[in-house]
């Protein structure tokens, strides 16, 4: 363990070495594996049942106490305020389009589901990192359902409808847990997270696109002109405040301020800005909103879906399988992104346990009527960076951080005065936080703040969080590395190792699997994309190995997402 | 001399050296200076008549033919484009509101004016750098003037009296050129200099929120809010292409074009936008035009000024003397920061024989009834840094800009990888052509595409152009001296060796000044604001010498604006 002179740090440290801190018999994930019974290929298959969600729970209950107290640290509340806007803006942005079509949701059930992923995940969850809520892909499965049944001649209620899907997901969430299904992650390496991460990201700036653009359409010709006012301004300033985080301009204490608070100030900042006189008078959109603590249509919060005729049950079946196929992806890889490898994380995963969660909280959203939430990209990654603590790292952690961290090397700036990553302030309270807050959003008087923010800064915020996301991206940094001057590149830079043609070949595999992903869902069988999602693990473990590429080639550009220590709880990497 | 593999320097090396290219017998500054005939406290000073002027020519004709025959270089294209736009386009927009308020003068006589003066300073000027044409304070000067007669009960014609004044500041000029006035700019130092440059890029911020607001006032609201998403995207846009230029993202080649075209291709692409269906239905306001090659209210281009009643020949004059005062302020600043130190030019200067000129330029406008033109800040320093030649330096080059330049240490790059400038191309040609490329504005079908350019965009050029010369202003700099992390100040910074109190005191008289004179111009008294500019030079000399700075601090603080090189014509430094 690195040793540091930071107080917060320290603290943290002893309470994440199970040595120091929890009484020196607890297991380790590590021993756990080790004393398993049936071990080996003749091991019995019904032993193997949920040993995955055994070891999970083994390995992170003697850390649970801590998980809590560990959360006494100033890194919390800029973690808290962070991802709460990162999530619950774009969720609702996301739902703008769902509640118009369907009119069966409203704000309060995308609020309520945010907030129910939140508090199952950081109170029970292994994996209290992971940001759940709701997603855009989510949105359009949801929404792609509506429009098929209401094709149908004699269509079923469609909450009832919706509920036997979730359940129907949730059941093979379940198995897919107890069978150990989630150590196929070993085969979700950088190359299927990156493109993923891609594809997301251009969804954002999209996204951003589209909710400019429908105002063009729909609202009057000042207001939607305002809105791109305030858009252009809200993506400006964030990055402003970005960049200048990034400098040497100010103080360290100052710069941290800037990131940690920058896109929050930001959006407070241009929503006041749409209050300005003038721009007041054009009357740009804002975001709605619907009674307090209430779903759409005066319905009640439980969906009696057990009322579904059956032969809607059977046909609510292979839609649950397309949805068991999309939050594997998308929830596993979101989990996998905010325990990266570039994380120094001292707590152990659990990838089973948090699946087997995952089906709960898909079969309450099916219950109660509401989207199902689960992990968030780019969300997640970003709660964990915002709970990284700084600081002169001893020359151990400088050797580990030099063979892991491309971008820190390219940056080119004088070495000696960053600060890295040292620690993460790993705990449950910022998740359970930033849900929490969702409920609060849900009464009245906050409910009429949400009311006030205009869909313009929404479409900003998109541009930023796709845009940031983009930067940091695998594709984009190897783009970008040929795009480089050479002279500027430094040469121990593992990409020089790699023929160029190769590099090029891996990019173009990887950006043919995102046009093929994104140009789906532009059409009407967007409902399939999850299934273009998940071929592109057997892409990597049986197309691309048979290319032309040199094992070591292939080692640099592609690698697992998350450290070895991560990766344990589905059986290691690669 | 530096040696340098860089074969386009090496011709300009070897033929910026009288040594090598001229015949030896041509005598250099320094010759000239040491033989002249009568030196010395007990001279005659009617010897030392026009002396300054004959020194000037004397040193500068032997480069005459040179000047021309070195503008063979392609770092005279990208100059002559950016100075074009960074000249034309403020010049139009800063003369709205005089061509609007008088009535007296249209697009027609800005170009012209600006034509005049490229044409005489390239031509005939010691000093081709120094980009003149027509500035914000000079259309201040005429409408105050416009003002103020407007009120008389027997108001003279406008003209014949703006002629007037133009004579008699003109008359002043020569009388200051041959009694080698300009000696005196040995006084003026990186104090005034940063004090002023300070305040007219915040004239120039300033004058693009009036540039948008007064559209708010004025035309339809969408018009409005569509110049102002254009501002804001020719703002964001030009300093991203000027970001980019300075990051090691792309090749050399790529980043030298980036920050040659940057600007113009901003201006092109965000004008284009406004002709985008939905923005171009808003009918945002674009550049007012006249007619060809005509000036305003179909007048003769010749004002017949010595038709003026001699009584106002007689007020004219103290107009004239603040004209006076304006001119060798800011004339000569801009030339001293045209020919800054960190600038590596090898030609000789002629402030003496320039001023000459200037009056030239000055009697001319008043006879051609335009505005007169003079020094451009921060158009001329962006002249001759788009003529910088960029290569690997010497070691001794290397050392000579180290102790010079301030921003390039600061900027906390590895130095390895940075190229440096090695060399101006010193010549006429783009001056001269970005005077001519005015004079085809003026032609109909030019004028047609002028008036295509939105006031948005202006707007956004006000901004860029104020903002890029605020961030490498002194002021500025010592500001974010302190602003920034001590960790990551450079252990060899000089102002490390100030002390934090004296800082903060010589910054803050600079901003008192700055404060005076912004706070004069927003007033009906802003015609005498030359005159507090102008205090700035006892200010510094008599003032702060006798605050409690030791004499290293203030030498640190403060120094020449030019070279000892450039400072030659007038005397030397301090």
């Amino acid at each position: 363990m690195a040793t540091t002179t930071n107080d917060a740090l320290q603290n943290m440290s002893s309470s994440a070495d199970p040595d120091s801190a929890q009484p020196s018999t607890t297991p380790t994930l590590r021993d756990l594996k080790a004393n398993r019974p049936a071990h080996g290929p003749n091991m019995n298959w019904v032993a193997k049942l949920a040993s995955g969600i055994i070891l999970d729970v083994r390995a992170r209950a003697p850390y649970y106490v801590k998980d809590w107290t560990d959360a006494w640290n100033y890194r919390v509340v800029p973690a808290t305020a962070l991802t709460f806007f990162a999530n619950v803006l774009p969720g609702i942005a996301f739902s703008l389009d769902l509640i118009e079509t369907t009119q069966q949701y409203g704000v309060a059930e995308v609020l309520l589901s945010s907030f129910m992923a939140a508090f199952i995940f950081s109170v029970f969850g292994a994996q209290p990192l992971t940001i759940a809520g709701v997603t855009g892909p989510i949105t359009v499965f949801n929404k792609t359902i509506f429009r098929i049944i209401q094709g149908q001649p004699d269509a079923p209620n469609y909450l009832h409808f919706v509920g036997w899907v979730y359940l129907w997901a949730a059941i093979i969430h379940w198995i897919t847990a107890i069978l150990n299904w989630c150590n196929f992650l070993k085969y979700v390496t950088l190359f299927s997270c990156d493109t993923f991460g891609f594809y997301v990201s251009w969804v954002y700036l999209q996204y951003g696109v589209q909710v400019v653009t429908r105002q063009l359409d729909s609202s009057s010709l000042p207001g939607a002109f305002v809105s791109i006012i305030l858009a252009i301004l809200m993506l400006v300033v964030s990055f402003l405040f970005q960049s200048l985080s990034q400098k040497t301009l100010f103080h360290r204490h100052i710069r941290r301020f800037l990131a940690d608070y920058g896109m929050p100030i930001s959006l407070i900042a241009t929503s006041g800005m749409a209050y300005w006189g003038t721009f007041n008078s054009a009357n740009p959109q804002t975001l709605p909103i619907s009674g307090a603590f209430q779903p759409a249509n005066n319905r009640s919060w439980l969906v009696p879906f057990w009322q579904l005729e059956g032969r809607w049950v059977g046909i609510a079946l292979p839609f649950g399988i397309i949805l068991w196929i999309l939050f594997f992806f998308d929830h596993n890889v979101s989990s996998l992104m905010a325990q990266g490898s570039e994380f120094p994380l001292r707590k152990p995963p659990g990838f089973h346990y948090d699946f087997f969660l995952l089906g709960i909280t898909t079969f309450l959203a099916g219950l109660l009527g509401i989207p199902a939430p689960n992990g968030l990209i780019p969300q997640a990654p970003i709660h964990t960076t915002s709970l990284l603590v700084m600081g002169r790292p001893t020359k151990k952690d400088d050797e580990e951080r030099q063979s892991s961290n491309l971008d820190e090397k390219n940056s080119g700036y004088i070495a000696e005065y960053r600060e890295q990553p040292v620690g993460v302030v790993e705990q449950r309270v910022s998740n359970l936080a930033q849900g929490s807050l969702c409920l609060v959003l849900l009464s009245g008087p906050f409910l009429h703040v949400l009311n006030l923010i205009p869909r313009g800064v929404l479409a900003g915020l998109f541009w930023f969080m796709g845009a940031d996301a983009l930067q940091g991206n695998g594709i984009t940094q190897k783009i970008l590395y040929f795009l480089r001057d050479k002279k500027s590149t430094p040469k121990d830079e593992p990409l020089r190792r790699v023929r160029k043609s190769r590099i090029l070949l891996f990019i173009a595999i990887q950006l043919i699997a995102f046009g093929a992903t994104f140009a789906i869902t532009q059409t009407i069988a967007a409902i399939g994309f999850p299934v273009i999602i998940m071929a592109l693990i057997p892409i990597r473990t049986l197309l691309v190995p048979r290319l032309s590429f040199t094992a070591e080639e292939l080692a640099i550009l592609d690698g697992p997402t998350a450290s070895p220590f991560t990766m344990e709880s589905v059986g290691g990497s690669l």
